[in-house]
């Protein structure tokens, strides 16, 4: 039995978790779930999966739902009740599907606690990537990525030496605008940059697949989970996102991941590895895609991933106001309140004014972080 | 310093092998080499390389070359020369290169002699796969596969559990021919047939890849280095020879091994595994090949491929009958003898008159390799 915990449970990634688990009833037992306000789905999960720990985002949500648990199931809210299900209880590993810069303390909570981490929240490593590498190599906690790009780069180091890779490719799709220029993209509406060509995700990550923040934040990302300089992470256009990332060796051999654009596949992974069960996602027919198609990535096309490959490359604060001022810049943008172009503009402004810190500590982080916010706000 | 012989120096596989020693002259060191009649070209490798042993394919050779040798170096010929290469001395590796059945006593006596085997020489495995993996398994000696459909492959595996795999699928270019349907072949010159689209390769494969021989070949090798039943490998047809073959796992994730046709990258994996070394092979830019395209396995355009898996799932001495066809038929092709179309019928007129013998030992493989040369000669 594997036992798990889940932050973020009622999201894309967590359902998705639960798809996984309810796969496998004989190899899986759930600990903790951790939602935000879905209190009605998060009773669901409670009934179809007994776990023995719930958390949800603030105390009146738990008065509500209090009496509509099983007997026995613990119940927390807010931070604290993230924490808890993150590092109390005894799951092996925990899955961190939060959205936004909200699941760092707790996935620092987890690693502490010596949990595997099944690691979904992109700005757990994005804004504090130098702390959680050190604090997960101090206790021998496994950051196994759930990101289909990195699990699939992850995929590819398998039975690799380290010191033998000349370089990683992460491959983007390039979203609902890919076909779109520049000039287009003045008046392109919420709904149209809700439609992602490939994957079915969550609002906010397919606002930044649009942007190609997404892919700058992989980016990111994988400089910290591979301990590679970001000389050596390159994007590339893949429309069809069945190449998932690659690793090129130093014989000039490259190593790629594969699949039918399905997470429960790396999210299986990250909670089974170094073994693969099976899986019911759809079989990959190459013979049935019958193309794949590549063309370099163009950074005129999509500012904000230079700019996010910028402010991984200058380190400190800046990747956190990058990702503070772009999570507040699409949450404006889907309620309507700016333009979609705008998003990429606020993100630049935020940056000019950025005062750098560098090798900042967690409460630096989030400083950076509730200062960035505000300011973002409004401009 | 890694010591390697090699046998069939001077063929296509050899030389390019002698290139990745060159590469890495403080890592490699060459203990023997054999070749079969280009002596000058022998004779400069000899001078470039310093092996301790050479032969030649026949004792008149062996008398002419003799007093071109610099002292000290051992010299032999015919197949007691090959043998002597192939286990005498002290090679670390000895890399089978060369063509057709004569590959396989001296493989065999490699392997008895405890040397890990870069094997390229196809028929090894084709005729006596159960003869050669039992020995290695017997001598703990690794069989390394050189060609780059089975070099991807193996190295799609590595870090991977055998049991999670749920089928390999090795690629095909299609050949010279790809292009052409069957009534367009009936007056396909010796020329025409040589010109293989992606990789400059001997005559004997080049032909074997127009006419699907050749990937038969690797089906059936495949069967035996990695111990999968038929019906879990896949052949697709890839022109652009990029992805050299890919594995899928149970979980349905799909590894590939992708690069430029360089034969040199599988050559020296063999050599340096589980390690990577630099290579001066160029690098593949996905960007610049912008498409890579698929379409299923057309049986009955290359009905030679179905008779050797045909042959492969007979098992017993079926695979060699069809080799021995095969390779009689090709060379009777390049000689002008037969048309391109007469070789998939004279294989299979070899193979309705063949009388299989199930779990043949060394002397009767030998033994059907014979008497289908002499039918297949005068078929």
């Amino acid at each position: 039995m594997k036992r798990i915990s889940i932050l973020g449970s009622t999201g894309s990634i967590g359902t998705q978790t639960l798809d996984v688990v309810a796969m496998h009833p004989e190899a899986f037992e759930v600990d903790g779930l951790a939602a935000g306000s879905n209190t009605a789905l998060l009773l669901e999960q409670v009934r179809r999966f007994n776990p023995r720990r719930v958390s949800v985002s603030t105390p009146e949500l738990a008065a509500e739902i209090r009496s509509s648990l099983p007997a026995g199931v613990e119940l927390y809210s807010g931070n604290e009740g993230l924490v808890e299900i993150a590092a109390g209880g005894d799951a092996e590993t925990v899955v961190t599907a939060l959205v936004g810069s909200v699941g760092l303390q707790s996935t620092l909570a987890a690693i502490e606690a010596g949990r595997h981490i099944g690691l979904a929240n992109k700005e757990t490593l994005v804004t504090a990537g130098h702390l959680v590498t050190e604090l997960a190599g101090r206790k021998g906690v496994k950051l196994l990525p759930v990101d289909s790009e990195h699990s699939a780069i992850f995929q590819c180091l398998n039975g690799e030496n380290r010191e033998d890779v000349a370089s990683i490719t992460i491959t983007a799709s390039g979203g609902s605008f890919r076909d779109y220029s520049r000039g287009q993209l003045e008046n392109v509406s919420i709904e149209d940059a809700l439609r992602h060509p490939n994957w079915s995700m969550g609002a906010k990550i397919t606002i930044d697949s649009a942007t190609m923040v997404n892919k700058g934040l992989e980016v990111i990302e994988a400089h910290h989970l591979f301990a590679l300089p970001y000389e050596q992470i390159n994007v590339l256009l893949h429309p069809e996102s069945i190449i998932h990332s690659f690793v090129e060796f130093r014989d000039s051999s490259v190593i790629a991941q594969l699949g039918t654009p399905d997470m429960r596949v790396p999210i299986q992974y990250a909670l089974t590895y170094p073994d693969r069960w099976q899986s019911p996602a759809e079989r990959l027919s190459l013979a049935k895609a019958a193309s794949l198609n590549f063309r370099e990535m163009d950074y005129v096309r999509y500012p904000a991933l230079k700019m996010a490959i910028d402010s991984g490359k200058l380190g400190g604060t800046a990747p956190t106001a990058f990702n503070a001022a772009n999570e507040v810049a699409v949450a404006r943008f889907l309620r309507g309140e700016i333009s979609f172009l705008r998003i990429e503009e606020i993100i630049d402004e935020v940056l000019q004014r950025h005062e750098n810190a560098a090798h900042p500590n967690l409460e630096q982080i989030q400083h950076c972080d509730t200062v960035t916010r505000e300011l973002a706000a409004v401009l």
